[in-house]
């Protein structure tokens, strides 16, 4: 049965997407608002005013995440919508918040309409997801989820020494464990593109099918330092010529894979890095991201095929770190999708390449994530853009979701 | 016509180059003695001991350059031996201080025999070769030869704040410009090789024609930053893989001019350098060296044949410095090789591909400088060695030339 569809405010989308950036706007109309920062804290009391206005009410865990429910004539697990509200240094003005404001707009169009919802609407906000002042990034969602051990999560020290257990305690942020989130009838977060696809395709909506598996390698080549005037090239151990015929290969070799493998080696330090020095040891990343599991094992085969000497130096392969491919629940996809047919926006399926809170979510609730379009693919950075037309297309796609999920049973 | 070569006392020199190297000895049995640090003051004071019990007058010019003199009997321009007493940090017993001690165990040899010169014969210890602590390397020799300004060292700081002038004046070794010396008959140093051939060659004594010629460039590659898992390959604009690319090109093109060239990456620095983040620029140095000017010119010729964009990023190249082939004096050149041909030890003409002090006395006095090997090429380092067997033979090739230069006139 179709129905006419409702619509949420794009005058205030835009408005309350302006006034969220203004706690750490930077002069370059960026943001910088680190976990449990004094923007941070700000933020937080803003997001649960505009909540209480809507007669929500505001729940806090003991990782300082926050729960704005709205309340269901029935009491069944709440369709949850959620990101965060943390920035890197210097980040922008969408990546996080802007899921967190779509839940808000979401309820707010639900109130204006008189849409009591069958079940609770809830809209959260994850403590930490940026990991840019306390590590790793998406810590309370792991910590919900069980990836992460909260004793050694409270311990993780910022630059200047203070843990995040003292900040958490600092913030007057510190909930209750029995707040957190342990039931869902959905997980839905909205999130900036962070590539470059959906502009480059110009659609409007990315349905999130996967957060990508991914693999890193760290390579290490040691050959011998000597001095850059006397020592004659057939004498010399070179570290960098050596890491450059290992890049050449893997290059090579990765370049034949699935065309939608992506391969970044992305840190690169070279010893003693001194121009009058042959270089003694170069230290690379591997780093490698595939939504399916095979090509990934491709991956690491090549790389675990790379010589043991090259031109004269060793090389060792360390693998520091991988994950497996998440895929959200086809129920919610389902919902997602069926909305964004409904609105006529034009969207393809996808998958993320980044990490979020969602693919932690997804260990234990329903979950599915939407992406709206990143102007040239900016993230973490001040240039970071999404059109205001985007970000209200992407919180209808919400809204209507979250109506198709009530069953069309408001009231 | 031949005459009975006398010899150096090779147990003495030992003991002289330990007795030396006990001033800021390292637990790895290298040497840190920097320029004015308490440990140079007193090697120097050391120094001074050890010629005045020869009956030889040490000065001292404005630049802290000692010169210790064994009087002539004719007043004559002098026969100098020198080098220099500082080190790097962890360098190692060899370095500099062999030339130095090789002056002296030549006069002490002179004395021991009771010969009296013809003309004066000088031990120097240049001030500050290193630039370990205050650069430029080759600091006084530079002024000295007017290739440096004496006021710009003078204000050159070390890691502390401490300026060379500063340091200079606490030393006590601040002497009068009228002591720089002026002329010379000849102008001898003699240093460790600080590359693999003499002892890959199994040789003893490198007679050097040359200092040569080199280049510095720095290669800028700038590309875009994007997140590593959201941008597909082929929207990508990485400069580490355009880096590599230049790499390749380069050492292919320079692999292909003269087998006596040599070149080297040393410095290469990645940006943003962050594993998840693909690098926006990375910036390099290529350095190479060749006695041949025209060597040199090809290679400077293949540096800027470079691309200007390399797969999406764009290419600058900056010449950071370079300088010319230094070519010894002929006559000092004949003097040391009738030498070493005298003593019959194995021997090769070669050219230094480090620089040294004699490069710019070079420009105003008759100069040539003798190579004894580095045991696997090392220096600047604590293994740095060359055996007292060679050590021995490098000061009777010395002691040689002196006596040649002298014309045999010893009383």
């Amino acid at each position: 049965m179709q129905t006419q569809n409702i619509f949420v405010n794009g005058a205030r989308l835009k408005a309350t997407i302006e006034a969220f950036a203004d706690f750490g706007r930077t002069p370059a109309n960026g943001v910088t608002r680190l976990c449990f920062s004094e923007e941070d804290i700000k933020v937080r009391n803003y997001f649960r005013s505009c909540c209480e206005e809507l007669g929500m009410t505001v729940k806090v865990d003991d990782m300082g995440c926050m729960y704005a429910t709205l309340e269901g004539t029935e009491d069944k697990p709440p369709i949850v919508m959620g990101s965060h509200l943390d920035t890197v240094v210097k980040g922008g003005r969408f990546d996080g918040v802007l899921g967190v404001i779509t839940g808000l707009e979401v309820v707010r169009t639900l109130v204006d309409h008189g849409i009591k919802p069958r079940i609770p609407v809830t809209v959260m906000n994850f403590t930490n997801e940026e990991g840019a002042r306390f590590e790793p990034s998406m810590m309370a969602s792991g910590v919900l989820s069980g990836k992460f051990d909260k004793e050694v999560m409270l311990k993780s020290k910022d630059p200047e020494g203070v843990t995040f257990g003292e900040a958490l305690k600092a913030s007057g942020y510190e909930g209750e464990i029995e707040n957190r989130i342990k039931e869902a009838s959905a997980y839905l977060e909205l999130h900036i593109e962070q590539g470059p696809v959906l502009e480059k395709e110009e659609l409007s909506i990315g349905l999130v099918d996967c957060v990508v598996g991914m693999v890193c390698y760290e390579i290490e080549v040691t050959g011998e330092s000597n001095h850059a005037g006397t020592t004659p090239m057939g004498m010399r151990n070179d570290a960098f010529f050596a890491a450059t015929d290992l890049v050449a290969e893997l290059r090579s070799k990765l370049g034949e894979l699935d065309s939608e493998l992506v391969y970044t080696m992305g840190r690169v330090n070279v010893y003693p890095n001194i121009h009058t020095v042959i270089p003694n040891k170069v230290v690379f990343t591997v780093e490698a991201r595939h939504k399916n599991e095979e090509v990934i094992a491709e991956v690491v085969s090549i790389i675990n095929s790379l010589p043991e000497t090259q031109t004269g130096c060793s090389v060792t392969k360390k693998k520091l770190w991988g994950r497996d491919t998440v895929w959200f629940d086809e129920k919610v996809r389902g919902a997602i999708e069926s909305s964004v047919k409904s609105l006529g926006y034009s969207h393809k399926v996808m998958a993320s390449g980044a990490g979020h809170d969602a693919q932690f979510v997804a260990s234990y609730l329903p979950s599915a994530m939407i992406f709206v379009p990143s102007v040239k693919g900016k993230s973490h950075c001040e240039e970071e853009l999404t059109s205001y037309e985007d970000c209200e297309k992407g919180v209808n796609v919400m809204l209507e979701t979250v109506l198709t999920l009530l069953g069309d049973s408001g009231e």
